[in-house]
């Protein structure tokens, strides 16, 4: 497989890593229809853990089925496809080398009486990794929650163990709790700050919401209006996240949220694309959609993020 | 042993664990009067940890001592017996090799003040399962109570070393705690939530209880009424919770709950059997009965998973 | 990465396997020119420990450099690259992702004055392979050796190891001292035997020379002209020593030996195709030439190999 | 490397520390352009964690790219860098040897609801350090806050295996929470315990806050004025706090705090380096300056030290 | 420390290398009057394990002391000075951070009745290492003898451990015992041979021998007579060592064996300068002569490597 220039100018920034944690980002760069192109789009399937089967799959019944996704990942020429343990575990041999998979490794639950962003349960192992043939595995932090600093600290040792076997590290860094108001959730302020703690808890790729225009925090308003940082359009604020991952060296992909209508979504992925960002996650919006449909949609995002949209 | 075909489906659903996990899966799917249909009834008693053993076996005095259970399981033609570490201990030998069995490692206790669905305690090993030749562990979660979390981590790791030592994994959930109401414990739309939940902490086997057709959620409620998921009987609500299992890829049990009648015990069974479950765990409606009494009951079960009744 | 039907039912034969080794069998089997044939060409390049730089590189001494065997791997369009530790940590950056690599972790030496076939100091560990993102592990075993025991023992640590963390093992069998004679290494019954016990030892991958028509042992021969064994061509003997690794169950490659002339080469592979082999491990031959008449000469292997000539 | 009589002396009251811990010390003292003085300005960036990306790098975007940190480290002629894993990482591989840095280990965070003081995650480890090649480890201590004890046993465990390991441990002592009072934070009293503290736990290198001359503890001020210890000029509290950390056998340096005027900066310098200070941290007052702005005021900051202005 | 083009460009060939590693051998190729060159001379005094004292220190009976060592490599401006535990614990403290120390790991020892190239006693620990703040380690390899496979396992082990510390391995290699005569010990193919076994090894800095012309092996004399390689000279022999370390990849430093005239010593640096060798390791030559005579013909090495002489 030869690597592309660009691909190797992106793993040339994971300067401090071993070949092996290289090879697997490698993988995933390489896979599908965006290979090489430095662009990617993840498939997602963990909400079962936050919202129960039926709000994630009844829309879709197929969608029960953990090969479902596998299968939809590569028919859509996808560059990987993220699930906690069990899903994978159902699908690992059929798909055994077919599509770079990530292990969802901590979950939200909301028949949880705890507050929004309080801790999760870590699922799965690094091991589980190995022995399913993950290219990475994924964690998710609440910036601002009470569990903050206790997830940092998991994700520490997780990701340094991860390391130490070749696998990379994806981080989904949603803020939410403490100082974080509702609206704040998806302020550029807020999220630009969520995604340079992901950057600097050492992630190899880096997950958060596009971000709206809302500036929630009072101190760095007056910075971002002083600075004149541009933030008004969509790729300015993708642009301005990429830069808060050290200024591109990271690897950052942005969700859309909710399932919505598909011009929003490709007026989305032109905007990342737009703003420099490396793609898209984009759980429901495909998986709720009948198969025809979501192949048909991930379909133009491919053709988007190749720049033909 | 001619594995059957239709075991041997069942069994290429679990598709990363390896030929010992399988084999001890096929142990329990080939046992007894239901080995081999894919159908199975389990007989549990670990109700003395919770109840204390007047509760438990004072109806019918014959239960204090293990190897009644052992022997009623044997003699009833039952795939398997569930029980905590002592009571194995106490008829390992004399029945070794006679009844595949379950080391239940953790079961709630009354006499503690911690409010329900509280943490509980392990006690037992995965070592304990393999000097015993147990064909599995079990394991109960509360998902919804504030324990919730820590279980989630405990069966990680005990799953995890199982798995390696060839044994699988049953999983109990129980839904309760947290936000889920006492009423939404057995509501159609939280036992699915449950149940899914087991199967993405990569259970081989499910064990919940038969939900009624209540909705609990109001965000699952309007996806419930909007797809118009069946619900309305019994059948389609066992249907659902297959479903809810990697779509029947994953072995679902259903218990019953108290003692109660006859009638309403076989009616439970026809439901499971035509909504496409696997089978029935049923402890206290077994041997809380007379010994005589018991095997009539569990004869009409077995007729009815074989499709006689 | 769509996988062909001819390498899933290759890997189909994996059975005892994590989903994390039939990955890996499944990135050597799909890449390169071959990738999803079921063929494959590895070029091993660890001759260097056994023979010595010059005698190793100095017909071609780009070959002192191990970038350029990488870089040949990749250009050729071959399967994987096997190389010790020394010269995979000197490109493992570099050519990240860019071809599967097997990292060899012992090797004969001509130095010593041990008999042939004495035991080989193992030179680096399976976390290496992790770090280094190699594919498998490869190892020499002697059967017929002093060291056949010795060696069989560290096989048995390093592959166990090796499979929980879903890396595949290539052994490399060379039957020698004994009561193997210096005719009998190349024996048919031998060759069989040798691939035979790799296959044995649980090798996921084996090597072995390409078999003359010589029958080394009495008792084996009686046997093969009683039952008129079909050994005749070198199209019969691949045949037969596939057959020899569980009617075809395990991958095998195999060797020419020393450098010789093209046709010799393009015959042995036409003949290994022909016999059901799944492919060559061509060292010598392909880096003790120019780059330009290796790549000439790897083409029409790869052309053979598709059955264009 | 001729070790300079003034470094040695120093280096000397490192009694019970192993030659690694000191060898590393010495790599500090020794680098740049106030090598071997006794003297030295450490460049830390680890603000992001505490107020985001925009608030730390928009006055001054090329800060976004942690190799910006590492050059103007080299070029500036400075001691040390400092800053988390994420941007040690991202440049650790094009600056390895280039200069000494040092792995800040926690930091506070502003999104976090927790009054001020409350714990930090441990963001990295020790290990770490080791890989990357670390001269030393850095750590927040908040004394007078809640999590203060937390802290103090934290930073036992991890500076007692640094030490092992022949890395030194840097104390960031920043008094806030319990009875300080937000005007104490900068009292001389309070100061020189913070930073007496940092020394009694075992640091070898403290970095506090120039005190002023402030007295908040009533039974300290009563000893203040006793005793007439001299706080009335900025040299005479850096004298003080010098000997409040062992009569001057530990290193200490100072930080200015928010980005302020140049003059100011200067004064400050002169007056660490009269009252017998170690140097200076001088984050924000370089980073948030372009860069020109900042060499020139770090080379009047060096030649301050140097004793030239 | 500005880290030259030349430095960077070698410190690029360590591809696997973590920035730890790298940084050591930054810290060994920028240090003394050949810092930034990429050439080196490496003081090694462990002579007093094979020789004992008397042998190794009478000359000059000042070398009976560790400091002399370590004062002597720094006052002639070195790279590096090596030794076993002892002699290093005895002035690690004293001369901390002043010059980088090599730790030698095992020692040959003229009391053993074992023949020549018996195994040796590993006397230190990578954590010995470590807590003295060396910047490598070292060890000696018996290519050829019994011992050989036996010290292979060693070093895999204990320079795995150091490079996942940070710290880089310098391999003796000394061809000796086995199938090799006591000419061939020099001969330039089996030299050749035994310093492409340490870089396949995975050694960072290889040290061996200055080759004669003589030629050993039978079979690779035939290939170095055929292929014309050049090796009448000692530039041209130490070239083709050069080559035979992966073309140049790994650092090789070359030794004079026993005491000599002065004159040899310099035309052989300037064969190893002209040769393209990295540098000299030069013991007896040096701590045998008075320390002012040493002085002056180190001062000229160095020259000799400058390129002034």
């Amino acid at each position: 497989m030869k690597i592309t220039r660009r691909v190797k100018e992106i793993l040339a920034n994971y300067e401090s890593d071993n070949p092996g944690t290289k090879g697997n980002l490698a993988r995933i760069l390489m896979e599908g229809r965006l290979g090489g192109t430095g662009k990617m789009i993840i498939l997602p399937v963990d909400q079962g853990f936050e919202h129960g089967p039926a709000r994630s799959f009844a829309p879709n019944p197929a969608g029960y089925d953990p090969h479902y996704h596998y299968q939809m990942a590569i028919d859509a020429g996808l560059n990987a496809y993220a699930a906690p343990l069990g899903p994978l575990e159902a699908g690992a041999d059929t798909f055994a080398g077919a599509i770079p998979t990530i292990l969802k490794m901590n979950s939200a639950n909301s028949l949880s009486r705890q507050k929004e962003g309080a801790d999760q349960a870590v699922t799965s192992s690094v091991q589980d990794a190995l022995r399913l043939g993950c290219a990475a595995i994924g964690f998710t932090i609440y910036p601002g929650s009470d569990a903050m600093y206790d997830q940092y600290e998991e994700i520490r040792e997780l990701s340094a163990e991860a390391k130490s076997y070749g696998i990379p590290t994806v981080l989904w860094s949603y803020p939410r709790g403490g100082n974080v108001t509702k609206e704040g959730e998806l302020a550029v302020d807020i999220i630009a700050y969520a995604a340079h703690m992901a950057a600097l808890l050492g992630a190899h790729i880096i997950k958060v919401k596009l971000p709206n225009d809302y500036l929630e925090n009072a101190e760095a308003k007056k910075v971002y209006l002083e600075r004149q940082i541009a933030t008004g359009t969509l790729p300015e604020r993708v642009r301005h996240v990429m830069q808060s991952c050290f200024n591109g060296r990271r690897i950052v992909v942005f969700s859309g949220g909710a399932h919505k209508g598909e011009d929003a979504i490709f007026d989305d992925a032109r905007a990342i694309r737009d703003g420099g960002g490396n793609g898209s996650i984009i759980g429901r919006n495909s998986f709720q959609r009948s198969r025809e449909d979501a192949l048909v949609l991930l379909d133009r995002l491919v053709k988007i993020y190749l720049g033909k949209e």
